[in-house]
């Protein structure tokens, strides 16, 4: 029951002032009891090819090592063109692949986003719900976080700031790691 | 663990001869063990109005009933002008009211669907996996059923008889069942 | 050039204090010159049955009309459980059949939507420009009207009082009746 | 009315053996009358990083030269894990930025996908769609292509042999251009 729970934490964006690393990295500030968590950037991963997908660069294998061992996936989702950034998208189908190693399946798994507009990256969150369907996923359901307007919310050292945010994510973290501990033993529906 | 699971199964046309409902039909002569399914029909019940949703129409409360004692939910999804049918969103949202009486919350869910077109009635599908992160509902991610080209999938009786659909359809029963057992005692998230 | 532009507004709500029926009446008071709208209201039609869609009930009859003399579409679109209302989708459905008597198609059309939450009601945005692609509509891309936290934003007579809130709302008129000019001759690309 | 319509056609994935690719070469082959068509390949892009976006690679600033004197984008939409592969979202994505250098506004767009699967790729074309709405991007509605269980419909040199599907490719490619000839002066709604 109280076994500690290994949190990945993946920010969906290369950029250097990034606010939805600086979400991952408030998280990583506010855990449960008995949770760990780990935060792994993307950059050094080329454009997917899969005419290449032997021979996966050294910063995939690195990725898919870390998903392996992780209890539960938590992503920083950017949202670039209303839709999932192509950093993260590319991340993730690295790791899919080849056919048959597939690291995310059955992977507990939340987001949260952040962005400079009104919707704070709901529809790029909303585009990968779709894509852990077929990655055979975990998603928690709710509570959802979506930092809008996001300039306002953190200070000048990226820090999350934002009190009503700060719940959110406190309350997400919790139901993750609730989830992650109640799906223990549930597996892959593939291998179902 | 091998407690019967029972399953609702909700078909989302209201038309005689419905497809979705076909689908449902077929899957209650194919229950893996130690489960049971009954379908029920969403005739009889108004277009939602938020205004009146504390004087629920008796069908609605039999909904209501049916989803509360029902270990997993089953729907048959009609897709109509790509997206979900009328007559489904409705149901769902009668019952997912008023606040703070969600009956969906928690619930293991799949979804099959048949059409006459060519994508079977996926793009609906993927809208109402939307609906069920706000229904705090626990979808199945695989195996998903589509069938496509529906006149040639069904006898003139209506009976599917798809081999290959047959199979799929057949696994997705043997894989929501284990998904309901696994996760007995996980709850809602927002209970959490 | 300067032809009148006719709008059909069409709140996807039954309710009658209805934010975005509200919003409707909004856009009434500040259309562009040149410009007349109507609203419809969706009370009166029954949960769409195919087997009855060559039976029209009166109201559905009426809507047909008011759409096919229409140069342009505003829905006002209710979100619940984060998709389409029930009382929209039943009366776009209807008035799109029997097939080959779809009166969307080639319309110019745009969407407002307010919620009581932090997206207001772009979930129900999104899924319902996916059933323009198959209406064949023609739908504005930008500027987007989501009203958030619709309660602060609404008078106690049920006026839209958002100072913000109503630029967007003359922005996206002004490009809808825009829209509706230039595409005026270019038809449906069903008939082409 | 028969000035010469330029297409642009981009394929989504990297792969040399490409269905989507392919699909786009059997277009070029099958153009209306006063229509010309390229196709660009979108390798040799870095994964976007925004704090690069001022410092675009020689690839990017190409792409968007084609971008700019393209009269209609003709997109070759790979689906990877149910969405728009990285290799298509990361080149759109570029040829956003910098703000203000948005060169798809108000560019006419179709699109036609092949996969070994079931649907063909739709799941990835309705993510797009959502996309062209922040871009301003003015998309045909009908006809779609989906080209589904592709290696049967490719012979062994990779030509598009399907006689269905090239009928649908060519209807689409007929609607495209009659969309970009109505569209001429109609302009960006930003701009409106």
């Amino acid at each position: 029951m109280n076994e500690t729970v290994h949190i990945l934490g993946l920010p969906g964006s290369l950029r250097k002032g990034s606010y939805n690393r600086a979400l991952l990295q408030a998280a990583t500030e506010m855990l449960p009891p008995h949770t760990t968590m780990e935060i792994f950037d993307l950059d050094g991963i080329p454009v997917f090819n899969q005419d290449l997908e032997r021979e996966a660069p050294p910063r995939v294998r690195e990725l898919k090592a870390k998903v392996r061992t992780a209890d539960a996936i938590l992503f920083g989702v950017a949202e670039h063109n209303y839709g999932v950034s192509a950093a993260l998208k590319n991340a993730i189908d690295w790791a899919s692949r080849p056919y048959g190693d597939n690291v995310w399946a059955g992977k507990p798994v939340a987001m949260v986003s952040a962005s400079i507009g009104m919707l704070g990256g709901a529809r790029a969150q909303y585009q990968l719900r779709q894509t852990f369907v077929f990655l055979d996923m975990r998603p928690l359901s709710l509570p959802e976080v979506f930092v809008t307007f996001a300039p306002q919310k953190f200070d000048s050292q990226g820090r999350f700031t934002d009190p009503e945010g700060r719940k959110f994510l406190s309350a997400l973290l919790g139901a993750l790691v609730q989830w992650a501990r109640s799906l223990k033993g549930a597996g892959s529906s593939r291998s179902g």
